[in-house]
């Protein structure tokens, strides 16, 4: 089994999850975009998986939130992922494409009734609250019953980040050890890989 | 004895602070700035205190970091500080001014002095490294003997952090609580404070 269409930051990637995995935090990260008047915006958010088959990540969040319209006028983020456990750092450089209720592609649309129907009941009414960041609304509107599981609400979102290049920082050992991936002529894997100072 | 010169948002975050103690890393949050292209950048940074008097937050980083030309472009932040064990999160927004060898304010020059001298002979040693980001360099250039404590390599920089909002989100609970902090017109805090919808 040949695992060269992987990138070569996936297999570290993949490894850094494995060894935190009784954190449960370690699959959150924080996900920086660009607000309309160019200031830069920063959250938390989940680690919702590959996007299958390939390399992007898939974050969901909610259509009314900050992050739709910032995404619509600029598509650029930078994630990153601090490992507590094995005290490393991948920032992931990208793209965002936004998967709505109304997006044809047959694929990402597969992907996010995929996600929706994986979620918790408690995550999936989260989309049936009041609009985000508005004035708190009464404790009746958050009570939601359970929804269907096989069509997920319009205010459900997809975003899948594609990764044009990954910096990778390892705390432990010192000095640090670095390395920078971008997206180049390598013919196996697609990606050219340097050891850089931390 | 009064607080009322603190910002609202200052004592929640001391709280989590003491009450995530135990992990080392809650000290850390994620950094985002703009490169000169107008893409987002985001980075895990360390925590070194409030600048004293006041609410502003201290970093430290390297004068030959991607940070300091992109600050001086766009001074321009937000900072997203997660805290694991109380499962909060602060999103502090502001803007960074940078303060560097040549910086003649006294009361910055002196905070900048202070934490040199506080950090530890590693971190202090770190700042005569070679040049981050570029190709690694032999193992030798990164042995250096332990630096002087009294005054700081000039590629020793402080970033000080004026806060303008705060987003605090309260995972713990359902539906979550949130708050939004933004400087305004009450005359005892000089903050507004906003319930909102999380």
């Amino acid at each position: 089994m040949s695992d060269s269409s992987l990138a070569p930051w996936r297999s570290l990637l993949a490894g850094a999850l494995h060894r935190n995995r009784s954190l449960v935090y370690a699959r959150y990260f924080q996900l920086a975009t660009i607000a309309p008047d160019g200031s830069p915006t920063n959250r938390t958010v989940v680690f919702r998986g590959f996007l299958d088959p390939g390399d992007r990540v898939q974050i969901i969040t909610d259509a009314r939130s900050e992050k739709i319209p910032q995404l619509a006028a600029d598509p650029r983020a930078e994630v990153c992922w601090y490992f507590p456990k094995t005290r490393e750092q991948f920032r992931l450089t990208g793209t965002i494409e936004v998967v709505t209720a109304t997006t044809t592609d047959a694929a990402l649309q597969k992907a996010r009734r995929q996600i929706w129907h994986n979620v918790s009941d408690g995550a999936r009414s989260s989309f049936a609250w009041p609009e985000p960041g508005a004035d708190r609304a009464d404790a009746a509107a958050f009570e939601v019953a359970p929804l269907d599981k096989t069509t997920p609400l319009d205010s459900f979102v997809l975003l899948v980040l594609s990764v044009d290049r990954v910096d990778r920082l390892q705390l432990r050992g010192e000095p640090q050890a670095r390395q920078i991936f971008t997206r180049g002529s390598d013919e196996k894997s697609g990606w050219d890989t340097r050891e850089v100072n931390p």
